[in-house]
């Protein structure tokens, strides 16, 4: 069973879709299986955190902000991929560091999540976009 | 096919798990199939690396706390999640740098794993954890 | 349906191997399902990135070799694995900083790679190697 989520981003940051994953999942009817989400772009990823305090997201930018900050701060001139813009090259390198796919067992007709865990995807563009996910999902 | 696997951690570090998956796709007679390793906490991760040489994984270990120290030390100020002490910000940084699932096809009734290639629960935290793991398994 | 993928390398750097990946489910037959790729080494990794400007590739290159310099550099004095040469426990660090694995739904008898997205080995050793790939598909 496969499905396109869509979701529309405001600028780089996480935004959690845990529900639509949920959602997606009961509606299957599967009881146990496996889901794969699959992101279908170079400058935006999937993370797996924390959905319960915010300030560990905003922790999370910052860190990814300062390990990669944008290609025309001084520590960055190195970058040749400029053309789209300062913020393209730091994105995909971001995306890199983090997950193009995730795969999590389905069990009892959920996605098997421990009690903190959202999924998120992590924009790294600074301007709106809407990425494109493949949920791909098997079992009975 | 599913189950629980626990870990207990004494502290931050990796902690090979290799036979516990072997032993686990043995027993459930599966030739030739997919297995999924997903991990249900978000201050821990899972790591494919070296189990050879146990010099690896310290390197690893350093490498990783000083890529992202304590948030108690001078160059991590700017964190705000400090609530639950100065190892938790940075445990769910390097989760989100490393996997929260690994996926392993199964061959001839085995982890299709190379010769020197262990499987690692990645500890993030400082204190002991009881941690989950869900193993998915699908073949015939 | 699993099959080997052998790639040589030349140096370190970002390989491309997309069209074998399209080759091996075309020939499969399966038009939807899930394909899991697999690498059997501690020194090299997979990655999804952008397939049009090669300047992208070569970015990312640079990144991995400033974020984790060869161990014979005065930043990495503390690594302490250098039997196997200075490059050696770097290519472990970046391997554990990518992925081992990734699952991509196949779609209409392809993998349902976005129009950027190309698959590529990573490999972080400078001699030459063989790379042994695992793909995994299940699907009809």
């Amino acid at each position: 069973m496969q499905t396109i989520l869509a979701i529309k981003t405001r600028g780089a940051g996480l935004y959690e879709f845990t529900n639509d994953v949920i959602q997606f999942v009961r509606e299957s009817g599967v009881e146990q299986g496996l889901l794969t989400l699959f992101v279908q772009h170079t400058s935006c990823s999937l993370c797996i955190q924390e959905n319960a305090d915010p300030d560990v997201r905003r922790d999370l930018e910052e860190f990814f902000r300062r390990l990669v900050p944008s290609s025309d701060a001084p520590s960055m001139r190195w970058i040749t991929h400029t053309a789209e813009g300062p913020d393209d090259m730091p994105s995909h390198i971001k995306a890199a560091l983090t997950s193009v796919s995730l795969s999590i067992p389905v069990t009892a007709g959920r996605p098997a999540l421990g009690q903190w865990q959202g999924i998120y995807l992590f924009e790294h563009r600074t301007s709106p976009h809407c990425r494109e996910l493949v949920l791909h999902l098997i079992g009975a």
